[in-house]
């Protein structure tokens, strides 16, 4: 399955992983994909340096990226303490009331550090993530929210790095391609995450018309399969990018200590994922459970913005994480959970994608 | 791409066109797909005798196919008068109330007939197409709503009919093979019309491994390329179900005068439709217009189950029609609209899909 944008990027597959896991994301270059870090869990940006250099030290010298959440827009900076001045106490008071309706405890006394939400939304951590990266031999700087920053783009050509960023439109894709971004994440609705509403095999082929020769352009949403990656080049896509698969993989390891996450995802099937605004603000499909229904019931209030309903979520995903219940699990992942279906080593996974990948194509042949 | 349905069937191409036109369907089964009539407009069966009588004569021998709505449990039954009945005055006065908002004109006075509603909907008036149909050489009966009811599957098979069952999930497509069913059409959310949740890319591989043999399988949703029929092929589907795609050729006449329909199809882009209760009373993908907005405002009512929405609003869709404003159109029709921009003859489309479809395996090929 040798594409353009593998020699260009020094890979074997055109199988990009995005993961927030430095373990997974070395465990796919290594086998030959490019393992696309998640930066936005990193509140330090030592931390994510830390990350870099296990992947420095861990992927045979192969390529990696990182992904970086960059808001299309700048959005009013703050710190966490006053930016939580702006959640109402009606949201609050929801969240404590569905916790205790659900059985979640509070948190240990002792409990870790990391309470201040996640800042990795805020402009200023994402900047510093930015330049953290662009020290480490990265191959690939990605964006999930919209085209980077007109500096970034410099910044990352200026070192060589190609850009990549997501896309649920034809419009936005040519917008990203008209600010130089080298790589279009074609994002389906069904995909995991910040997702629109346009399904991969109708948004692929509009996105690569749109865009030409102009970028590379990689299919994501709904890919789990050989059969789904030979589907995506079909629909003229250069590659894959697949975020959800990795969850359930042996390397995979901040599901949380009684890895309920993983129980979840591995018996979920394709119709219990919900497309909610609960866990950033944004339009994001997650694992349907009874927190998102919670979410539903008539009564209960509309979620804030971003980056407010992070920060108002946060420590509610860090108590119902240490809860160990996988029917209260708060977990983005795309509908593909429903081929999730065992714990199973990054080597294995890709290795199968391969081979079915070539029988799709032996199989196809003989329609010719 | 002949596969093994386009064998068991008599057909060119494993392409099923699915139309309310007879029109549409004798054109597509002329140039070696498979034409299928959907048969709900058809309030008498003479009139879907006469349909039938015209696609025998227009078909020069080739195979066609009906498409009737028979909901898997038998609704109670009732004259289109004591079902209206049963629809709030509330819900009269806003269609009403929103006819007026939109500027949409009462009907003529001297109005045409077929004021009673849809009546396709009711298990009578379907239970009449499957004997009118089985009276013509008809070469598959398909069920929009799930299994058929199982004397209708003996008769189907009894006059050597295969039959096609609708599913948007895997476990409703067992479900159809375990009552005889020998063609699971595996609709996706991108869908026109009556759909579930779950994506194309995703659903289609999970049906072909849950029947496994036991069944034909064809991929719905978001096909309008031969791109995207190469990509349904990929996933293991043995051919493809397209709706939507059909609208806007110009063998299509059942738009109303003012071809608003057809204007407002071409024109729509992919993100413009919306998945909604408010044209049958089950969930259906629709063109996003000024009427389906108007339906999701704060205080409009929640659409009625089947059959009584589409009671409530036929006299609507009926003023709609007449009035031929594109921005007031009542319309199912899939994502693919987003590729339906200029009407064309079937033929050229079907062409389109096959020469494409060549041209994308044959690009594959060059990456095995």
């Amino acid at each position: 399955m040798r594409t353009a944008v593998c020699d260009q990027l020094g890979i074997q597959y055109p199988i990009f992983g995005f993961t927030p896991s430095e373990h997974v994301a070395a465990a796919i270059s290594r086998v030959g994909g490019l393992g696309v870090l998640g930066c936005v869990r990193f509140n330090d940006a030592s931390e994510l340096d830390a990350a870099l250099d296990y992947l420095d030290a861990n992927t045979e010298g192969r390529p990696y990226g990182v992904d970086i959440v960059m808001p299309a827009k700048v959005p009013d900076e703050g710190t966490a303490v006053d930016l939580s001045a702006l959640i109402p106490q009606t949201h609050r008071d929801f969240v404590q009331q569905t916790l205790h309706k659900l059985g979640v405890p509070p948190l240990p006394a002792d409990g870790d550090p990391g309470r201040e939400g996640v800042l990795g939304w805020l402009h200023s951590v994402a900047r510093s993530h930015v330049d953290v990266a662009l020290k480490h031999p990265i191959k690939l700087i990605a964006n999930a929210l919209g085209s980077p920053p007109e500096d970034v783009i410099d910044l990352a050509h200026a070192a060589g790095v190609p850009v990549a960023a997501l896309a649920g439109k034809a419009e936005h894709a040519l917008r990203h391609v008209e600010n130089g971004v080298d790589v279009i994440v074609a994002q389906g609705t069904e995909a995991g995450g910040h997702t629109g509403e346009i399904s991969t095999i109708v948004l692929t082929p509009e996105i690569v018309d749109a865009v030409g020769e102009r970028a590379h352009v990689l299919a994501a949403g709904g890919i789990g399969s050989g059969r789904q990656i030979a589907a995506a080049l079909s629909l003229g896509a250069a590659g894959v990018w697949m975020g959800s698969y990795w969850l359930t993989t042996s390397e995979y390891q901040l599901a949380g200590p009684a890895d309920a996450v993983k129980q979840a995802l591995v018996a979920a099937h394709s119709d219990q994922t919900v497309r909610s605004r609960v866990y950033s603000g944004k339009p994001a499909r997650l694992l349907r459970t009874r927190w998102t229904d919670a979410w539903d019931e008539p009564g209960a209030p509309a979620p804030l913005p971003m980056p407010l309903q992070n920060l108002l979520v946060n420590e509610a995903h860090q108590r119902i994480m240490a809860s160990g219940d996988p029917e209260v699990v708060a977990m983005p992942v795309g509908q593909i959970v429903g081929r999730m279906n065992a714990v199973r080593p990054v080597a294995e996974l890709v290795a199968e994608l391969v081979a079915e990948f070539d029988e799709t194509l032996a199989r196809l042949d003989k329609l010719r």
